[in-house]
């Protein structure tokens, strides 16, 4: 008798948890992703500001499932599902069928209808955007020294971070670190530490999903490194040179060359496929709908879990797009998995988010942490956000290294991952270079 | 009184060890590099075999010379050169003028007139260079792995390195590592212990500069780690699915998508720029011929060194091209120039080269090391290995973390920067694959 197929299509926080709680199912498992590494994304913004190597927060999604025998992976892109044929089609003209799907492609950046802004205003989801986000910032501090006029010198200094949340408070807070402390005495012409950093929000206050209190001690911390909040503020343009921003009807223009883009995410084009083939309900920034127990409306036999998957909580409102959500998602569907190849018919419990609370971190030594009634800022939260990190690394191997990694900078103010590579193209100014590097 | 100006191009061994020995001299340093970082590069082979991260060999340049008050770090590309106005002239249109120039600009792939073969054989030098090797040979594995056809599968599995010096020795050695330990158990269709690395040597043997007993037992151990060494072989053309080689007037074709090329190097083209508006000669390989005490005939306020120089040595050669001889190279022309500036106008000592000893590793445990009369191999060579290249790691703090990396690896048998990183394209096979990362 041959085992059932499991296809799971992404190997981040939710397909990677599914895969491993199914260790030992009586299956057969194909993980499916386009990259061949599992991606720690919540430290992706230090890589972006050289704090981490991007090895430090990746790891092969071969290499942690190379014991788990009832598994293979397969480096490829999904082009179409066929969910009444049970297949899926990959862009090289394979297909693979399967007998259960489980779907968690993630999401990516959302411009809103700006999609031009991106060339100008680079997101933060893939290794890729977290060079391409250290290139641009050293490469700005760099023609920064070389430029003498003044306002132009300015502009090159001023950093634009738009969106409060979690990983927008981190890459300002990161920022004013590297201008205030790492590049320290670098350079001869400019002090780094006139850059000016501006976190932008539309909303109310930073961090919205945590409590007004821990929203205004980031606030205090984030001006403590040399960062200003501005919210209630929209962002009406990006342009090479500048912004323009909207407070209360009054419009003004920031030169800046330097705008990263942590404001919303679209989930993964994967879920217009999905609703399409299967008449599943899509959200309005492209989310499937889905049942209390992550499958699709008549597609018991297709999961859809992570920051794919719209899934109402108890509020009424769906889930956030966090990692602890995908994680628990992976293990619930997996555990759902298990108990139908053993025979259960019955229906299960529905997916119930045990939420331990949030966490941002803003800078050295200084977090906010949120769990249940207890609010912690400061260095104690700093403390609790490296241990929770800590312990969720150890999940591929890499914790090691990254703890020593972050000892090391911690003691020497140092981030040593500060590498332009690619192509070196200085901003603005009157410096242009292009081709310099190979 | 304003103080002479010492420009120094390049920021290599010869470049920074030159600035890093004029730490105290009464004059203005500018360092001129078009990368903000100085490269480790006798490890680069470990980037490109996922042993070690970018930034583990890599340090930017301004933090290492940030506490040294007399020197500035310019991130540009030089254009042209004015000797006679004692001017250098940058890409962007900006010049700066000296009194005392350093020319240390270092060397590039050579392809012996086939410039043509890179695109399908690429050089390492760079830190690009380093992970578009570690792509490539990862992707040969991934698309191996979705083969059915044998021999394209095998074609898939071929690896052949071009030269059988350090590098090409390295290289090999590590591939041997990969295929035989690092992925073992990795796939499920295909065992990447079917492998085949080849090392491809036009000369009588490999590591022609060592003593014939070490290069046999190189060939010895790159055979234990299952590589095939193949002497008094030429590459005559290289195209993407195969190589041709000549071995004693037989050609063979061998079906292969990753070859690397080690064969040669051929000097910045900025030697030639600087050899047509001083007179300087060349030699075949693009080097300038510099005078015993490294500056240039007619122009003793012009240094060259390092893989950019003809320095003839005692045995009437040239002096290699490796890291050695560039450290000591800009010890003596900073000791040379100090000299100068306190006014000393004798003639100095020609430079003279201490030639310690050369080594080559060969995966884990092994290595050849030959200094003076003493010749080892094995686990002690390879102890020797790591001791000297930690000791010399120290130079930019990155010491504590590549040892800790190694000990990591070591222990694990694992590379954990196995990234795939930049563009997807699966080599050869039927599965080609565009767009597939951002």
């Amino acid at each position: 008798m041959t085992r059932p197929r499991i296809a799971i299509i992404g190997g981040g926080f939710g397909g990677l948890y599914t895969a491993q709680h199914l260790h030992h199912a009586p299956a057969q498992l194909t993980l499916i992703d386009r990259r061949n590494f599992h991606l720690f994304q919540p430290l992706l913004y230090q890589v972006a500001t050289g704090g981490l190597s991007p090895a430090n927060i990746a790891a092969p999604l071969r290499a942690i499932l190379k014991h788990q025998t009832n598994t293979e992976v397969l480096l490829a892109e999904v082009s179409t599902l066929d969910p009444a044929a049970r297949l899926i089609h990959f862009s090289d003209g394979e297909s693979l069928s399967y007998d259960y799907l489980v779907v968690a492609t993630g999401a990516s950046h959302n411009y809103f209808g700006n999609a031009h802004w991106e060339q100008h205003a680079p997101g933060l989801k893939t290794l890729e955007d977290a060079t391409e986000i250290r290139r641009k910032v050293l490469l700005a501090f760099e023609s920064a020294e070389r430029e003498t006029d003044p306002q132009r010198r300015q502009a090159l200094l001023t950093f634009v971070v738009v969106g409060g949340g979690p990983t927008g408070v981190e890459l300002a807070g990161a920022l004013g670190e590297i201008a205030h402390q790492t590049l320290k005495g670098n350079f001869r012409r400019m002090d780094p530490a006139q850059a000016k950093i501006y976190l932008i929000e539309a909303g109310e206050r930073i961090l919205p999903p945590y409590d007004p209190s821990l929203s205004a001690q980031a606030v205090i911390s984030l001006e403590q490194l040399g960062a200003t909040v501005r919210t209630r503020t929209q962002v009406i343009d990006i342009q090479a040179d500048h912004v323009r921003l909207r407070h209360q009807d009054q419009e003004e223009v920031l030169p800046t060359h330097t705008v990263l883009w942590a404001a919303g995410v679209q989930a993964s084009p994967l879920g217009k496929i999905l609703a399409t083939a299967t008449g599943a309900e899509l959200d309005r920034v492209g989310r499937i709908k889905v049942n209390p127990d992550l499958t699709l409306p008549n597609h018991a036999e297709i999961y859809v879990l992570g920051d794919l998957a719209h899934c109402v909580g108890p509020s009424g409102q769906p889930l956030p797009g966090v990692a602890p959500v995908a994680m628990q998602q992976g293990t619930y569907v997996a555990q759902h998995l298990l108990a139908r190849l053993q025979g259960q018919t019955h229906p299960p419990e529905p997916f119930v988010y045990f939420d331990k609370g949030n966490m941002a971190t803003i800078g050295r030594k200084l977090a906010v942490v949120e769990s249940g009634k207890m609010k912690v800022s400061g260095f104690l939260a700093w403390l609790m956000w490296l241990f929770i990190h800590i312990v969720y690394l150890i999940e591929f191997g890499n914790r090691v290294q990254v703890v020593l990694q972050w000892g090391w900078n911690y003691l020497t103010r140092n981030r040593s991952a500060r590498l332009i590579t690619g192509a070196n193209r200085l901003p603005g100014s009157t410096h242009n270079q292009d081709k310099i590097a190979r």
